[in-house]
């Protein structure tokens, strides 16, 4: 079925993460390819509602495929929680005569984006722009990979400083609820241990771990923890409990932190932005709407909002076991 | 079925790559993990004829995941294509109580580790190791993610100074007979124009594609050629033919070369190093041979190393077309 | 002498580098700071004489400084060559209101400057921007020692592949007349032997120290040449002479190219362009002209435009006599 | 004057640095040059007094020079600060024959050369090794250079991700009485303010300063704050005091933290380091002691000492200007 959509909105929303620039260039590309106008919706829902528009062509995002952060830049909306705010948001829209939109972000975005679509029927597709890799319906979300090599990058930065002297180093990672950047960074990086939020590895277990590392010969250790982990102990109480009961280490702190949502995009990323980017119009002017593009078996596939809302992305098992055998 | 695996060789074959040295830790690591002896064989077949082994356990690949290239160093060996040379080979196992090897490389290793099993029915395990991404049976080869990101980097930098100065550059990248990385990377920097092997794009319609873009208003472009592109022209030929055809362009080459297979290897390709030597070492334990280890639909995997070496790595049309649409 | 300036122009002209940006926005955010107008002239002297101009407040420099390249653009202009295109210049200029000018450039654009003042009168103070470090009056061009950054981190992925497989790298860096990256960039990358403008070493001295290398143990080798050194060969020519001589070394060339001029600038080179572009303008300010703003003893100075265009710049000998040394 | 030196020491103590392993591969190499022997003692005093040394070759030092961290691995001696320790290390060097030593650190390490030094008459040079560039006696300390791109490479990202959303963000950075890195890294990445120990801004003239940024447009604030800076308070308290004064703004804090001191070393650094091996070795040859080498006015040159201990490394008051002025 053929929409008939004459022009659509893009725009990004929640964290931002690297890759967000290419996906928006890719929206506008695939617009002017195939005649059709393109909006950018600057700051999210918030722009959205005071119509804070830019009506962008296929020049206007050259330059920009290798740029982290995003251009329309980001915001969290109150007002898009509330009835009145998404009437003035639909309202704007339609005074400016776009049809239907194209929404970069993760679970809160989608979760605004369908009660969006309920209410007044506004075609929508989103793209996963997160760097926590915690969207269910893709297997890698936009940023996900940039971000784990830039903190591989800095845990080797890191280690030099570790072993140099010797010393036990916990280094704290994105993603609250998920372990995907620790455990896949982690092993990266050659990490003793790992801590995510779906294991509980129990705090006696990494005491062991790291007394078997140092018995057998390891003089430095690099400890990933994601933010959430189950030990319900932040990196600080962390090292408090090591000095405790293991004096000889000597134990030091490192928190990431936002360095971790920026940087110029991976040719990964760059890639699957510009893949997603056609696919999300193409299903627009198709006549779809309330779908999720997503990388599902390396190629790109389609799940319902919906479902990727509810979903869970899973960790990967394997993983954790190769992570053990990595540590031997 | 359990075979009785006692110790385990691994070499690196063929054209080092990014992620040959986080296998061969991986492979060491695994063994130590399952109390099974490894042994490195330098500088592969040729080393394996001389016998020019090293006793490696968990200890001595300590601080070698990040590092590029490979410390077991790697050749090409013509005694190995006799059969006198592979007795050699055989014997030198032998005598040095190897069961079983891991032998990581592209093509030529693994047609040469056929011919080897064939005669002296040695157990061995395959992992793809090229930048090139030109093996059948598996997404990705070890290191062509890194080099993606290699090549993306070195454009962004000649796009500075292109878009300096309004010049056209031809930048060749490596893959003589698959247009892989050039495809990839080429989308990935934004390139105007890609030349691959797979595709014939003709020289008439990339002037027209030339012209095209200079009419839209782009001031700089970026032609990105792959080693052995269709159009039988190498990119100091293109730049003549363009300097002819449109003296209105300022044209530039670059041949990347070299640099392309060097560097710390990306996260993701660590950890698929990682991955896919665990799968190696635990299929040799099982009694497996003859198999390559890959990446397929996200999931480590095996393929026989006949299909690998006979089959060939289809490029993606889609991508293909995306990078047109980009173009725009 | 409080020169009564209100508007200062600002360009940049010849090949680009790394930092320009960042000058550019010294240079407006300087003129900002004092309550004076600045224009930028786009792709140098040509857009002089074309009046392509732009005005620049604070502002319009955010988000720059880490920009390689330079978003004013750079050009060659014949037509600044002749006094016609000059007075069209000068006229353009007066046309605009401006003042004085501020143009970063190298030897070619300085010497253009010089006549342009004498014809005309007009204030100017220069600032060197090329990669190249051959600029008499500062021990660093703006660029310079980003560029050493660059080809040692190339040079570091391409020793990877050439121990991986006991090559012999000849790597061709920018610097025609001038030995300055060779030098430093083979010293910091470690190189076995480093070919310079400034030193006439002998293809037999060459071929001795290679041989010298290989008994003493090293198995690969990287020598980096200058594009115009003394032995008046290329690299292919060198490739050929040492495949003959010393056959039994494997061989490769790598001709860096255009990849040195890109990139973001390093701190130092971001410090340096922020430095001289204040004084720049306020040497303008002061009623100052003909003078090239340098770095000298690790102070911002001044040196005459005539002395800076004369001079040469002096490679450092007893770097020369530690790359002796490192090579034993 | 010639001393009879057939042995050298080489060591690293302190907090370690970017450039180490290329001031100990040049301290070989120039033994070697020489005809000397060269002894790598490890983990500083510590290892000096407990004779663990380790014979050192050309060869031995190759693949190092693009290394972070040290090789040699750094400690802090309680033990070397008594006498009795002190002679320990006296008698272990002397059991080993070794005549001289090459000490590469900070303060602290040349405090307690010298003590050793006035105690045993046993001759040393020091090479100032340390990122905090707070030593007197040169204009540049090893890891420095190399700290300071790190430093800005972080706040890029991090200014991604600010800008996204319109943040303030504070990024504490290391220089604990010295603010040499906050001061030229905050300048290179284009921070709106900069906090450094030996200047009090004063909260109030902080919180004016981001009042006039927000009203003159700037929608992201970085600001960079050096460990010990002179407001008293550190990143979290200015946090929650601009959050109480300044509710408008979203206000984040990052605290950089080690992975400052680590990283493969930046061109200047690794030249330096080659440049100062060199020195430090022919001094002790040339019967020099005593002295530390340095960078002065771009020229090697030697300090004793005794005044490199007690002098201090003052700020760049020039670029205390440039840095207001291009807050602009």
């Amino acid at each position: 079925m053929m929409a008939n959509i004459k022009k659509i909105g893009v725009m990004t929303s929640g964290g931002d993460s690297p890759g967000m620039n290419a996906a928006i260039r890719s929206v506008v590309r695939t617009c002017a390819f195939h005649k059709i106008e393109c909006v950018g919706i600057y700051r999210g829902y918030e722009g959205m509602i005071e119509g804070d528009f830019i009506s962008l062509d296929a020049r206007s995002v050259k330059g920009i495929i290798n740029k982290g952060g995003t251009f329309l830049k980001s915001a969290r909306s109150k007002e898009f929680m509330t009835k009145e705010g998404r009437q003035k948001a639909y309202n704007a829209l339609k005074a400016a005569n776009i049809d239907a939109m194209v929404t970069i972000g993760g679970d809160g975005t989608f979760t605004g984006a369908l009660v969006f679509n309920k209410e007044f029927n506004f075609p929508i597709m989103g793209i996963p722009g997160t760097i926590d890799n915690d969207i269910f319906g893709t297997s890698h979300t936009l940023g996900y990979d940039t971000a784990l090599n830039t903190v591989v990058d800095v845990i080797d930065k890191i280690r030099d400083t570790a072993s140099s002297h010797n010393r036990l180093f916990f280094i704290e990672v994105m993603g609250r609820d998920a372990g995907h950047i620790a455990l896949n960074a982690g092993v990266g990086a050659g990490a003793e241990e790992i801590l995510i939020p779906e294991e509980d590895l129990g705090l006696e277990r990494l005491v062991d771990s790291l007394l078997r590392s140092k018995k057998s010969g390891k003089s430095s250790s690099i400890v990933v923890v994601a933010e959430g982990d189950k030990t319900g102990k932040n990196v600080f109480e962390l090292k408090d409990y090591v000095n405790e009961n293991m004096p000889e280490y000597d134990v030091r702190v490192s928190v990431l932190g936002h360095l971790q949502r920026g940087g110029s995009p991976s040719c990964f990323d760059r890639v699957l932005a510009s893949r997603m980017g056609v696919r999300a119009v193409e299903d627009l002017i198709n006549g779809k709407s309330n779908y999720m593009v997503g990388l599902l078996n390396d190629k790109i596939n389609v799940t319902p909002l919906e479902q990727a809302v509810k979903g869970k992305s899973e960790i990967n098992k394997e993983l954790i076991r190769v992570s053990d055998i990595m540590s031997t």
